[in-house]
């Protein structure tokens, strides 16, 4: 998959790019059904809401062979690594669950702010691609972008820590109010296999869902190995110290590995 | 403004009608002014979140005149007449704020349950006509309804103290999730001046604003005289005791309120 040069002008101008029917339903199926799984289980890769309900789960790429692959999948890997010129490593790997009836709010913030100051990220030559699981609907929880945010660089930010059970550096709402002026706010909608893959400074957030609708979304976060972190603060299985890039695995290995572990239908 | 026998049709079929464009934006600039008013006031009757930003007025239409008309305007009572068949009195007259950045939830409910539990009200022949004060967005926590919900008349519930200010006999969330198996969530959505009239019965809730646009609502309670409480527990101005028939004032009353009380552009 190669972006074309309009899809990379829409990209600079508006920070980010959607893109829907990205993967099969059954490539998605069994996905979601590992993370039901991964959800389940008690490890500290997973941190909970206060309800006790999931709120993400980290690095299931280094322990489970569906999400392995995902990470290593050329879709995801071939359109960052032609954005950036070069090689990319996964910086963090999370699969938010977006839980029906208890998923929580994520707060108002930019990426690149949390991967300059917590992991001393030199510049915002990383970015999130992520992809639907669930069907993201307006109702339950989207994530919402304000387009063209990332034309501000980094901007203040102070430290959330009671918010949520998640510490994030969270925007004001002055600041917000002022961008979403100039750029508005959007939520992406679309079926399981979209993909939005959005700068490292584009401002974003998400509501908690009210609706008996999961909202499951896998978040890569694809760094040029040139601009790998240099400052290893926090746990390895948030934010990941194997800077070698990414070989992609074929096109059709998450297709093949669904087949033969077919799930049943929902 | 007469409902035609389709749309009556389509309101016992589905519990709502959504009526866009029927109150000009002069009218709603004008009421729109006075609740941001009301909303600085330190009174009794405007509850607050738990971060202070305003959460609901009630009876505004008591001490203002913009909201007394509206309380009285034939647009809302007349359809609310034609469908009960008999003169109707305010029950309830609140203005929803759902404030920017900080407007909270309101959980899964039927608003008979809490009229019949708290009030005495005989028969579920009661409901809200609600107008939107702002744009309703899908993005500033928009009222989430399950059509077809009101078929199931009251349901169980608990009455929750403590996620909200404000107590609320709620449902459970399987109740919830079987009800939206059968007939969805749908969101509407609409300028200033929209109109959404629904069962006492339809189960409904809103999830948290997290936007910078506020999402006020009037809701007006309209209970057929014949029906009016019969237990006066709750405050007078939060359910009402004069059970005297609405006579409604001019089709233009409001509008020649807001000329002569014209506010600034915004």
């Amino acid at each position: 998959m190669e972006l074309s040069s309009r899809q990379l002008k829409e990209f600079d101008e508006q920070g980010y790019l959607f893109l829907p029917d990205c993967f099969s339903d059954e490539e998605m199926a069994v996905l979601r059904a590992e993370a039901e799984n991964i959800y389940k289980a008690e490890r500290k890769e997973v941190w909970r809401e206060s309800s006790g309900a999931p709120r993400t789960a980290f690095a299931a790429h280094t322990y489970n062979e569906a999400f392995r692959l995902l990470a290593h999948h050329p879709r995801l890997v071939e359109p960052l690594r032609q954005f950036f010129g070069e090689g990319v490593y996964v910086h963090q790997f999370k699969i938010n669950a977006k839980a029906a009836f208890e998923g929580d709010v994520w707060q108002w913030h930019q990426d690149y702010g949390t991967w300059a100051r917590d992991d001393g990220m030199p510049e915002p030559r990383a970015m999130n691609i992520s992809v639907f699981l669930d069907e993201v609907m307006a109702i339950n929880g989207p994530l919402m972008i304000i387009p063209k945010s990332h034309q501000h660089g980094t901007l203040a930010a102070g430290h959330d820590k009671s918010t949520t059970s998640y510490p994030l550096w969270t925007l004001d709402q002055e600041t917000v109010t002022r961008l979403a002026h100039e750029g508005g706010i959007v939520a992406p909608t679309g079926k399981p296999g979209s993909m939005l893959m959005f700068h490292g400074n584009l401002v974003h957030a998400s509501p908690p869902n009210i609706t008996p609708y999961p909202r499951k979304i896998v978040y890569l976060t694809l760094c040029a190995v040139s601009n790998h972190i240099t400052r290893l603060t926090r746990p390895e299985w948030i934010a990941h110290r194997d800077f070698a890039p990414i070989v992609p695995v074929a096109d059709d290995a998450l297709a093949d590995y669904a087949r033969a572990h077919r799930v049943a239908a929902e």
